[in-house]
């Protein structure tokens, strides 16, 4: 028997040892999306207590809470620090073949070096020792990062955002960078509560009028200019299905009038501004030489009492099961054919999506970069053993994994790094198992550099950073 | 090489030898979802031969023998029990792969002491031993359940049932009860033959007059009513696929008007109807404190000319592939806000939707109960070792599987409770290898709680038997 | 560490082992679905070396160059014969987990007796080995074939073909048959371009007037005639979708007239020409005896500026995801019902599809033929060690694995028979590990005789060849 998550965790050859000691282990972090606030790492406060590091705001664990029939005072609610860790450890004693269980320990370990298998048992004495080790040392957010060996931390944006604390972080002498991501959903939500407020604020962000498509496209990117200046060189949509649909410049803007009063849009409708606006943003972002994210298939906010009292992003989404294919195809080529296309990072929340989405790449690569178009890595829900090998190992099968950019922690924690830990040590693993059972040359030199890159080489070459 | 399907079949690590040969196989069996017979049952009696036992009425078999070339006669026709069994034999030995292939030989293991294995050239020195065994013991329903250390049988019932044979059963003292579960699939089937002379038998059973919608409603609450009195504490719907539609209180009594009189229905109106039903009902089963389950996905009936010759479940069904997670998320969600939401286990026959259905669940716990919504079992064509193992991982990824309510058989047999046996060494054998490789604390107390809980514990205390 | 893809390469148990080298890779091949050109085969002409082998007209090669970020001029373009063998073998290195990396491997073993692993480094040390070995060899297509132990070879043939070389083939003393299959995809394009050039074309071959659709059925039965005196046993369609509309003969011909004036037509007036067609062709079929292929789900040409450069089958292709079951069930239902099914295999690229498609089998299956409905073989992007254990897992788990017709190279490629080797180690290694870890009895008559039944018989008995 294995002892508990020791430092050969998941490492179950040879191969996959000295891949990961070796080389992985190593190499630093690009964790070129996340959720962490500017904001926050700029003011770097230092923690109260485990709880507030874990608890305050990761609707995972409130999840796994909830799904023990723990009652939401001791999730989002009053209850006090003590109790909700308490509560949590609970619930992660039956989270068995959960990333929770791993991440946990992981972060234990390697934040606050406590080995002690976390379980109600055992809840008090970590949350005591944990607290110490809070007490007596420095978990503030720019030492998490910087002890975590973090080159590159791209936060998600909005086009309307000033980036005022990006700018201040790029005044200090920091071991890292915090960079903008372009993310422009609020400007597609013309269906949503909220749109026209929205269109104002872009209005003012941009210093332009705002009266047609065409003025939400110059507006978002002459944000795109102004981000780019940030050090933006990535942007990010979240679509929960793909839309595509084309029409004239005439219908484009009697829908977008309807959007702003307010007034009940057909589907068809909504996909149509936002293939125009997408269309015209992907231009764009290959103009300035980004990389465009589109992470596809979350179906959000699905409890409306839950969401009527917390908000979004709070644990009630799930994934979407609509069909991809083809509409991502058309939207893909409709950008190529006019050489238009930037490099594209493809993610799929539904693991059904992985086949579509892993040939979707072939479809449009080309010599402008290496793997332009990108197979994202296992996100979210998918971001467990078995979804991280799912999608290595398809894009293994399907595609070229040598040139994959690696992991990223879609985040909103800062000691979440153990998840590139986490990451690297399944690729030692699978590759390393693929050569010790003789299906892959055993080529020292090979192997770090396909090693060294996925971890950390191949999103810094990619970016261009 | 290991000897074949011996006391450790399946457990291929130590901690799983150790966690099913000391807690799961002793537990006894809470079969909460089946298709037995409480008639068969109450009439309790002694099979005339291992064909009568094995293959006259399961239709797993007859596909099997069908995909090898045996003609109709030997599944469902004239041919003599031993020809059909001979057949059978010869169809097994070419089923490498398939759950039927181990639950023959678990239930010539368990039930007749036979370790040959079955194929063409055994077949008949196992056909005699297994007649002589049924000559020579008690091969009936009640002693086969009794033996199979079952506590609580649940079967599928109409609304219109009378129940008569679960209260003869309740008067005797028998080592385990059966409890009627409530299946309201006919009065769903307002597109279906036969939809009006349902309607009548409901109205005459619960005694009250249908004119309505509302009338149908309160008819099936009153039979609901009726089924609790007689222990009922489980729903089951069948889904072919989601029905998500809105309307007017008008518009459903038009729409049900066209069905009693037989009339063509569009889609949504069919939907329409069933989404009312069925809000109506989740409320019902919530005021009663039942669980309701839903089994998603089934394509029926898919071969006319076999259908008209032999009727349903007899073979030629399969599994359907539409998008679920929009109108389900709607659906639960309209149950949630009102406060009507019943604990709900949502199964899935396509596996395709185990990442949809698996992150649903966690969009509507509560502290209502530990994992009021489950993921069920795998359940029919995917009651497969890779089928049953994809559920476990899904849920210990996605969910909390240390909650989890466990198998039911789903059967039409009185020897299918090998099928608990099956699944128990799969659980066995994933949680000991997550143990044996040091991804989870060897911690024997929570081992020992949570094999215990997913064998039998969970599911008694969750629908409060 | 095992060594590099040597003799026992994906081998892990001596089960496994075993029943390759002593079974499997003896028995010759029947490959009864390629791409290779039958004129190629009557010309045969020694290539000039190893990138005209292997690069001239492989998308696979192509697309993993592409993603590498090589340029179109080493892939199809005008580089040197080695400068594009050097990128290739420079892509290939990034390719790990990928088929191509297998493939190649097995190649340079099997037909040029090289084992070094092809990277960068080694390229042009292989590239010359290689070129020698084709400058002091025969490496023409009848002794590629012959050396490869191929004793059918089943190629893909239009319906207007007048299978000359076919013909001229047959009068040859060869130890292998050359077969044409019959396509029809052309026929069915009635939303295509070159529609009414096609149906006239086909008038011509079939020597018939053609004005409505049932000129159009009788025209195509009459080359199924033709086809079926030049040993064609074997039809196949390709359906990104499965279309399935039903409508009246009068329809049908407004329909037809439509299309061939090159009118815009609705998607449900396509799949009503289609559904007739296919329902007419379904029954011919059966007549003669034929197997219907139909290769279900590939998304093609996504890429228009590349489709106008280089047109189709050049590397632009993915995987579509809708849905298929109902659709395919009732074409499927509509043949069987009037008793026109004909003897059906179901391939998917999508590997979502496999559950719905396994299970479909069974519902039309008959004593016609052992597995009369079939689950092909894992194709095109689905051809990898994940995909083929996923279908051959999926059929084992839902239908009789012991029954299936086995492995076809989907090529055109003289040298793609290493796809049988590692299709026969793949199918080796999955029941080695089942019998070896006792899941299925070791019985060495009953394994021999299902692994040469899917290695070859098997195929032989079906297609009646």
């Amino acid at each position: 028997m294995n002892n508990f998550m020791d430092k050969d965790f998941l490492l179950d050859t040879e191969c996959a040892k000295k891949l990961f000691h070796e080389y992985a282990e190593n190499m630093p972090i690009c964790d070129y999306h996340c959720h962490l606030s500017p904001k926050e790492i700029y003011e770097n406060n230092q923690p109260e207590d485990i709880t507030q590091l874990w608890l305050s705001g990761d609707h995972y664990k409130w999840r796994a809470m909830r799904s023990c029939g723990v009652s939401e005072g001791y999730c989002t609610g009053n209850a006090s620090s003590k109790d909700k860790f308490l509560k949590f450890a609970y619930a992660l004693q039956y989270c068995i073949g959960n990333p929770l269980y791993h991440w946990a320990h992981i972060e234990l370990k390697k934040y606050f070096n406590i080995e002690t298998p976390l379980c109600a048992k055992t809840a008090e004495e970590v949350f005591e020792r944990a607290n110490e080790a809070i007490r007596n040392g420095d978990f503030r957010p720019q030492t998490l990062i910087e002890k975590s060996n973090v080159k590159y931390v791209c936060t998600t944006d909005d086009p309307t955002d000033d980036l005022k604390y990006h700018m201040l972080l790029a005044g200090q002498d920091l071991p890292f960078k915090v960079l903008p991501s372009f993310r422009p959903d609020k400007a597609l939500g013309i269906n949503l509560n909220g749109f026209s407020e929205y269109i104002s604020s872009l209005s003012k962000a941009a210093d332009t009028q705002i009266d047609c498509v065409q003025d939400v496209i110059n507006a978002l990117c002459k944000r795109a200019d102004y981000f780019n200046e940030a050090g933006c060189r990535i942007s990010d949509q979240a679509f929960d299905y793909v839309p595509y649909e084309e029409c004239s410049k005439e219908e484009l803007d009697i829908i977008f009038k309807k959007g702003l009063n307010g007034e009940e849009l057909e589907q068809k409708e909504v996909d149509r501004y936002r293939t125009a606006i997408m269309l015209a943003l992907g231009k764009k972002y290959n103009e300035l030489g980004w990389a465009m994210e589109i992470h596809i298939g979350a179906l959000r906010n699905n409890n409306t009492a839950m969401f009527n009292k917390l908000g979004a992003d709070t644990g009630f989404d799930s994934v979407d099961d609509r069909e991809i294919a083809k509409p991502l195809s058309r939207f893909l080529d409709a950008l190529c054919k006019e050489r238009n296309l930037p490099k594209t990072i493809l993610f799929n929340l539904n693991d059904k999506d992985n086949t579509p989405l892993a040939t979707m790449l072939g479809n449009f690569q080309s010599s402008e970069a290496e793997s332009k178009i990108q197979f994202g890595p296992a996100w979210w829900f998918l971001d467990t053993m078995d979804g991280m090998t799912a999608q290595l190992k398809t894009l293994g099968n399907l595609g070229v994994l040598g040139k994959f950019v690696g992991m990223e922690t879609d985040s909103r924690s800062f000691t979440s790094y153990g998840r590139h830990d986490y990451f690297r040590r399944i690729l030692c693993r699978l590759i390393g198992r693929w050569v010790e059972d003789g299906w892959y040359a055993n080529d020292e030199e090979i192997l770090k550099e396909i090693i060294c890159g996925i971890s950390f080489d191949n999103a810094v070459k990619y970016f261009n950073f």
